[in-house]
């Protein structure tokens, strides 16, 4: 496997463009497409969250009905959640616009929205975006670019990945753009992220991937445990690349599975790194747990915990809390076993913890790698041979700024 | 049922004391003395942190094995949580000490320790502290009030409270101090909280009592949704009121039971409101919810979103985000149903959501009712008769500020 430039656009057959609709922004990309020259297989994982967007509802069942789908389009600002029948509409209108200026059938048309819960999308604005969309398209690596950064909303920047790997002799690209900065909790789902590849595979292979790989990924990710409204993963494949058609647990599909895998890893670090407000990226790795859910449990249990986030935020190395954060994760330990260590890049891991006790380390040194732009904490439960890994970011001011003045 | 005056020493047969004994503070209060002239039948709910301080393991151990205790020695500064040992022989030491300055058995001796984690007691402090608290026993109001600020770490304002009731023809009074501000998200439990009653009661319905308050009161308020290592909810009973033994579940036990709740409720909001950083108390009342634990998961849900929070905080009615915590509560519900108000002392009640979908209000009288001290957000579910309230508050700077370097 190896990573190569781009992202929705890098695997064969996949355009992408973007346009300035207005829909709530003004003098920003707003709008975009990523769209496959021939009907693609589709899967996706969405929001639990029982207030689902519009779009969310639409995709899923969709997803659920249809073999395949040939485009995404997606807007930014306003999330058409909380919207009703009129949001449904103007939903159906957005997915309807794009597919006349295609020229294909609407039910092949997937939708996305992210922004403000609860305000209606401007349909004038939509059908002048389709067709700003549909002048744009391009298959060009910058299209993908310009297609990530049309979806941000507090977003700082991008976030896109590509691989390439061999199946069946053949190069499979995938490629992926995602968004998502605050309301980020991904439950059993994820921001919106859009996936494409080239590589041959079944739909029911592709939605077993996927459900697999957001387990290690988007669900080990959280800026301020608030699930969306709007969280969507949608996959497109489009067999371009030629492959014999992955439809078992063979080996070509555990080489596409590890691929998906690191491209939704480095999706969702990418997130979290770029959480409303965050100048740190936090990565609790948990070794020796009794099982993958308690690991899962115990690494987003200290992601997730406001206190560790703000003592990372002060390079205080106030390790109690990230005890305290492990204790009621809700899994079962003995405490006077756990040994914690700290880490950055450049520098030799401290350990902060011996057996539930404090170890003999120096502050100043604990403080200097907590002042890196990536921290990582890893927690020796000496209980199983279990791993997991989650990601977070420091809880800061300027969260409580964005937040405190989102909509004005 | 009526408030009176004071807190722990109330009661009658409650005396109290406070000593500047410099354990991690320098320059104010930081032990407290609780102490009944008669041993007082005892009851208590802890952290269900696998985590637990040495207090707590030690205060479980004796309540569940002993009928009565007479005296709590509470410390501030240091949490005796994460110290091993060590911690339980500083502990122990704390215990007895103050048994003998009080010519009292050891296991009479409950303890309560807060502050920071995984820093060791100094044991020649404990010494000295508990000499001073001997000398300066005193059974009035302001001994109590005085305990209750000598309880407090980044807590800024004292709580306390205390109320009358007659059982059995007899004056009965019940009085606790609390404290409570940041590492706050009592689950089965929570934060110091001791309560004094003269109330005749068994030991057994009195644990009962604690247990089902603190379900409606303490375990219903969050801070940061951190459940502390130390949370401890202890009451002595030292029946001096002369009222017939409350022994079984009769008009007594439901009077007594009353006023533990609302003492207990009345500490909660208090915590709440003086959450770290708070700037506004924030009330989630849910009604017509399909049953009591749904009720309660939903209200909760609201108060311990980060981004209601920083909502509150800024003044602005983005009820999308309560839709969205309500939605991710793990309760089953028809969003298309709820009504969303919000209200204010002094004000009329503005609706917000009418079926899920926005109502139409003034921003203006919604940002105006959200820049009260007290703001009360009301979810009508429309899908049973259950009710609930949680009270939580505003994410602010200086939340940030106090954990971003709580240590130094």
């Amino acid at each position: 496997m190896k990573e190569v430039q781009g992202g929705v656009t890098a695997a064969q057959g996949f355009m992408a463009a973007v346009a300035e609709a207005e829909i709530k922004y003004k003098d920003r990309k707003d709008m975009a497409l990523v769209f496959s020259k021939v009907p693609a297989v589709s899967a996706g994982v969405f929001t639990t969250n029982m207030v689902k967007a519009a779009p969310v509802l639409r995709d899923m069942r969709l997803i659920k009905e249809k073999e395949k789908a040939q485009a995404v389009v997606l807007n930014s600002g306003i999330a058409n959640a909380c919207t009703g029948k009129e949001g449904d509409e103007a939903n159906e209108y957005m997915a309807q616009q794009t597919a006349d200026v295609l020229g294909i059938e609407k039910e092949l048309v997937l939708t996305a929205s992210t922004g403000v819960i609860g305000m209606q999308l401007p349909k004038e604005k939509l059908q002048k975006g389709a067709l700003l969309l549909k002048e744009g398209l391009s298959d060009s690596i910058e299209a993908g670019t310009e297609a990530a950064e049309a979806i941000m909303t507090t977003d700082t920047v991008s976030k896109q990945c590509a691989v390439q790997i061999t199946v069946d002799g053949k190069t499979v690209t995938l490629g992926a753009m995602t968004k998502g900065s605050g309301m980020i909790h991904p439950n059993m789902a994820t921001m919106l992220c859009i996936l494409t590849t080239d590589a041959c595979i079944s739909k029911k292979m592709l939605q077993k991937a996927m459900s697999a790989v957001v387990k290690d990924s988007f669900n080990m990710i959280s800026v301020d445990r608030d699930t969306s409204t709007n969280d969507t993963y949608a996959a497109l494949a489009n067999g371009l690349a030629g492959n014999k058609e992955i439809c078992e647990e063979n080996e070509d599909y555990k080489t596409f599975l590890d691929a998906l895998l690191y491209v939704s890893k480095k999706l969702a670090m990418k997130m979290a790194a770029d959480g409303e407000g965050a100048t740190k990226l936090i990565e609790a790795q948990v070794k020796h747990a009794p099982g993958d859910e308690e690991a899962r449990m115990l690494a987003k249990s200290v992601i997730t915990s406001n206190l560790v986030k703000t003592a990372v935020y002060g390079s205080d190395a106030n390790w109690g809390r990230i005890l305290c954060a492990l204790g009621y994760s809700g899994v079962n330990f003995d405490p006077e076993k756990v040994d914690l260590f700290i880490e950055c890049e450049g520098r030799e891991r401290l350990q902060l913890v011996k057996d539930g006790l404090a170890a003999d380390y120096s502050e100043e040194e604990a403080s200097e790698i907590l002042s890196a732009k990536k921290v990582t904490a890893v927690a020796d439960m000496k209980a199983g041979t279990a791993e997991a890994v989650a990601w977070g970011c420091d809880l800061t001011y300027e969260y409580v700024k964005i937040n405190g003045d989102y909509r004005s």
